[in-house]
């Protein structure tokens, strides 16, 4: 049991998947409490009416702002190896392509992983995920697509596994062997894709938890709408639930492949157009923007406010990764969203939530205020979130409850 | 005496100002070592050189980046009051005019500076300035400017001079009367102007050295040209410095008056056109870039890449206030000016360090890394600066030195 008072904003984000146009205006409660039952919500409601029971540890919120835990639905955190020389070339004026014929590029992230054990995987990551939570973030995505081979493509989704003995948020494995054609395959994509998609490797993916999503990079330089299609549908006869990296920089028509394979989002699009809108809008699938990204690499932003119109519920996540968005902190990305897309800090707070959670399958369980919800909770030294937003740039959690533990800041 | 250890890059940032072309390329030297004597740098050089004397304390930099303090050239620091409201109804769609209309603007902060006391300004701004020096800065500008009557613009100065007894980043005043005419005056600038600028106050600013510059917003919504000029003018023959606000908004020649009465700096230049490069490179003012700005505000950017092909000085600064930038975080605003600017990690290091110096008449004392400078030093968490901004939005310092002594993390 744990309750926690003085809470000045108690925003009520209430469970995904959220549509666009109800996502500028949601319930808040001032001068609020919040009771916590081990590792659900078990009441929430005015300060005055909190009547915990005797001895129950209370974390003093202080008048600041509690809001769901953050979840990050799209990242690479696993990796090894940095690229920041390829991001000062870029700053310079060089192309991708310049980039990756001088050794660079995503193939020179493979390279290092392929080099790292394990262990090394391990202990690189487990930094990163604690700076995320220290920065609110309670349930994360990380992806697999930096071995490009059967062997490596395991060791990272076996590293992401360990990974959760060392950290308090809820780490969600994604397997995107289909990040691209490696080196040693090149111009023979299908005849790579036989091999991460047999079926002894999605069999034991399956038979040992180690992803919960396939996902694949349909673009003009990875892998086409068919060869897409293949991967999706195949990882789903072993329980994979498809995802994926759609429309960043060719309109090529993979919001349409995500709405007819039934993928739970379709991440980027950057160039989606009206007809992708409509695909994702009759599947219900949830479109995952990134602005870090398209804010690290210096180009357009995806239309955000056009999903919104079309009542889409837009999540956001970080994207983060060694090549083009080196960015950890979602508020971070969150403050992008606001002043590069036009989206208000009530609405990305609800894209960081409850549509994230959508976007992963656990839109019952976490991103949302609802007694019965897991009890994941942020504290924030601001009166309330769009203070936060305001203050753009400065790391505003006081406090991190996951599974009703105070996992960030002092009890009592 | 202190050694500073094991660093991995040492960025020899020369004295300032750096004309554009010479900022892209900095001396570094791999392996090294500082030997601080008292407050200024005694020697520096490979690591396998540095010969301390017996039981001289040791930082150790540990494998990081060692370069100069940063110098946040342009704040409006000390304010009383939010306006995260006006942050939102912005990103809805409403204009300044509206905001100004509904009671809102610049002229909320005046009130709330007015109904704070002098104790109350120094305590809003004091944990403002640390988390500032725990991002690496070291010496901060902070503007007068909400007060707009004598006695609340003295108050912001004497703020600004008691701050200084509660920490050791070293501030540096400038008096901002002239940031915009008080609603009481509405329309009598230039009577307005004859108050805050009246022999005894500016005498009184230049007896208790109560500030070292002059600026003027010089806007359609605020100053003319010629308002300008005599602000600057007036102000100058009490030892105050001119700088400006400049061609923010508006292009109305406002960096040919920069350059008419020698102002050491013009600040903004989000629309200055050919004409306004040629009169800063023919005046020697340094142009002072706020990208945090424009990125808070959604609009565009400065034309950094011309000013430093034009072979200008260029230095940055978060302008942080209330209103139009509420980013406290220097190296923030560095990685927007790389990603949105697409100046380089060597480039912004230079612009908030040699340049910023440069523009707050400070060449000669800070932002360098030679002997007999003063010694102020970051050291960072990473292998090099490019590391530094290529991890976007994370806080990468370990330590700072302010005239030699540890003033963030620890010694030994």
């Amino acid at each position: 049991m744990l309750a926690i008072r003085n809470i000045n904003e108690l925003l009520i984000v209430p469970p995904g998947p959220v549509p666009g146009r109800a996502m500028r205006h949601i319930e808040t409660l001032r001068s609020a409490a919040v009771l916590l039952d081990d590792e659900r919500i078990a009441w929430f409601g005015p300060d005055a009416d909190c009547d915990p029971p005797a001895g129950c540890p209370t974390l003093d919120a202080a008048g600041g702002c509690v809001l769901p835990g953050l979840i990050d639905c799209h990242t690479h955190t696993v990796f090894a190896g940095a690229r920041a020389d390829e991001f000062v070339r870029r700053l310079e004026g060089a192309t991708y392509a310049q980039i990756a014929e001088a050794g660079g590029g995503i193939r020179r992230t493979v390279e290092a992983v392929r080099a790292a054990t394990g262990d090394g995987l391990v202990a690189l990551a487990q930094p990163r995920i604690q700076r995320m939570l220290a920065n609110g973030v309670t349930t994360l995505e990380i992806k697999s697509g930096y071995g490009l081979n059967v062997d490596d493509e395991l060791k990272m989704l076996l590293a992401i596994r360990r990974l959760q003995a060392h950290t308090p948020v809820e780490l969600v494995a994604t397997y995107l062997a289909a990040h691209t054609t490696p080196r040693e395959r090149a111009g023979r994509a299908d005849e790579y894709l036989d091999t991460v998609l047999a079926p002894a490797v999605l069999a034991r993916i399956r038979d040992e938890r180690l992803a919960e999503f396939c996902d694949v990079f349909c673009e003009r330089t990875a892998f086409t709408v068919e060869q897409a299609r293949r991967v999706l549908t195949t990882a789903r006869q072993y329980g994979l639930i498809p995802r994926l990296h759609a429309d960043q920089i060719t309109q090529m028509g993979a919001s349409a492949l995500a709405a007819e394979v039934g993928a739970l989002s379709a991440d980027h699009l950057e160039t989606i157009d009206d007809g992708g809108i409509d695909a994702l809008k009759r599947a219900g699938t949830v479109p995952v923007l990134l602005p870090g990204c398209s804010f690290f690499l210096g180009v357009e932003q995806a239309p955000a406010r056009r999903l919104l119109e079309a009542d889409l519920p837009v999540a956001l996540a970080t994207d983060h990764n060694p090549g083009s968005c080196m960015i950890e902190s979602l508020p971070l990305v969150m403050g992008i969203a606001c002043t590069q897309m036009r989206l208000t800090p009530t609405e990305v707070v609800v894209a960081a939530t409850a549509n994230a959670a959508a976007a992963l399958n656990r839109r019952h369980q976490v991103g949302a205020i609802a007694v019965g919800m897991q009890a994941d909770l942020v504290v924030l030294d601001v009166p309330d979130h769009q203070s936060w937003m305001y203050e753009l740039g400065r790391n505003c959690v006081r406090s991190v409850v996951k599974k009703g533990k105070v996992v960030v800041g002092l009890t009592w």
